[in-house]
């Protein structure tokens, strides 16, 4: 029999989980609704069935469990206050599943678990120092040190996205001040743009839209049709973008950074002046030691190729 | 014959070495001016037959010479592009030293070296995780990852001096702006302090100096003799460093922080503020997770023990 890791993604809204080849072959998938199960125990006992029903059908081995989540806690296997799901405190999820499943079961959070599929399923195969970051509502990133994922003392090491880019900055979810995913991310430059509105005359079509009903998307669309404002907004947001990649190769020196989600799919308008801008602002002597690429992951499996990865990295 | 590891250590104005035994005792030291030697060649040609003499004065082996300069390359075993050594470009120090006294050398720049000696001589000899921080005139950094200093792809990483702190901050020694070193090092609280000065209207002992007099030391005076301004001073700089700290945390999550140089000295008026603005500065799933201390390496003697402790390291 085939052996096969189930990935599975749990998001505020969505959890998306599949059985996954060695080879990265996605062999089937699924779904449910995060939020249907207020219960830790409901969610834990109709996900892991749920996997057991399409390994049996598809007549496989199920080798292990891998999980990306938020503030998924690689060490304990627990996922630890997420403010987006409904399950309070710290939940022994790695366990629990251990407990129905009867093998391996490691988690961490989202970011590191697309890093580790950068590593065993994409760009990033042959690359022992590297840094995946996701533009997605927020900003996540998963660190690559000497060719191991970088969880730190605590287990929730490299979070770039609440390292401080404006120092007493605009205010984050986090509780903090000035964090890097208040500017760059599809929630960041929103607020960009409505700055902008504020201190600029110029016409723009972003002007009809309140702040609840904009988003990345107005602004990409406005920005293509040659809209100042919209402009304005990818320029400084990618100035922003570039001062944290400056800082990240300052801290960590990576040869790769791959960009990952929905943002960063806006193309040349957002990547081309990020790369001028990292380059200006990074330290003369790493000035020419690193690369800014897309993800080699397809978008659509990512989440679910890395929580699964976390296990083929084990197991290989 | 007992072994002995030389210790170099670099600075713009003096280079100090010293041989080391294994358990960290420093049997003979010795000084040059490093100015005195526009010429490289010159300077490890002196330098490499002092050690030689030493070493021969004391009966002991050389079993290798580690190296902390700024811009050391440890990858490279060079020198490159030093603003503050006379010697330009990119010089093969650790080739030319061990063409000479024919054993292995290894150099990194100063604040690295400084971890290694932490670890190997000092605080972190159990600890796998921490990071050094060494306020001199700038601000200098060493993290260690999984057991092992973070050299990066460059072989340049750990630059925390040069993380941003402030978006468009102070103009750096560097070319950029806002580094965390032009507001956390014994340069930034004088910035700070004149900057507090031109802001605020108390009296103040400090309006005195001029701009090129004015010393850390003399803002540690007045606010032990309880002028304001400097007292602000040193509350608006454990701010910043706070904040230097909190990123550092998610960043790579350390056990602990090791603070080192003249400024950690200031002790009480300026570590208590830094250690509360830190956990407050802190993603709460890692508040409790990292601790704040000073170094435990003799100051003396740490960066001749730091490059000694590169090659011990190596040898253990």
């Amino acid at each position: 029999m085939t052996d096969v890791v189930a990935g599975i993604d749990i998001g505020g809204t969505n959890t998306v989980l599949g059985l996954v080849e060695k080879s990265g072959k996605i062999i089937e998938e699924s779904a449910l609704k995060t939020a249907d199960y207020p219960s830790f125990g409901d969610f834990v006992r109709i996900c892991a069935n749920l996997i057991k029903d399409l390994a049996k059908k598809s007549g496989v081995n199920l080798a292990g469990v891998g999980i990306g989540a938020p503030n998924g806690n690689f060490y304990r296997g627990t996922i630890e206050y997420a403010v987006n799901l409904a399950w309070n405190g710290i939940v022994p999820i790695a366990r629990d599943f251990s407990d129905i499943l009867g093998v391996k079961v490691a988690i961490t959070n989202d970011a590191n678990a697309a890093a580790v599929g950068e590593k065993i399923f994409g760009g990033a195969k042959e690359i022992d120092d590297f840094v995946v970051m996701t533009l997605g509502t927020g900003l996540g990133s998963g660190i690559y040190v000497n060719g191991k994922l970088l969880y730190g003392h605590s287990g929730f090491a490299g979070e770039l996205g609440h390292v401080g880019l404006v120092f007493d900055g605009r205010v984050c979810g986090c509780g903090q001040r000035g964090c890097a995913e208040t500017y760059v991310s599809a929630t960041g430059i929103c607020r960009t743009a409505v700055e902008l509105l504020s201190q600029k005359r110029e016409h723009s079509i972003l002007r009809k839209y309140s702040f609840d009903e904009l988003t990345s998307k107005h602004i990409a669309k406005a920005a293509g049709e040659g809209d100042l404002i919209a402009l304005l907004a990818f320029d400084v947001t990618a100035k922003y973008f570039g001062k944290i990649i400056a800082n990240t190769v300052a801290f960590s020196s990576p040869q790769k950074i791959f960009l990952f989600g929905g943002l960063a799919k806006s193309g040349d308008i957002l990547i081309v002046p990020t790369k001028k801008y990292a380059r200006e602002m990074c330290l003369e002597s790493m000035r020419d030691t690193f690369e800014i690429e897309m993800s080699k992951i397809p978008s659509a499996n990512a989440a679910v190729l890395g929580a699964a990865a976390l296990i083929w990295e084990k197991l290989r």
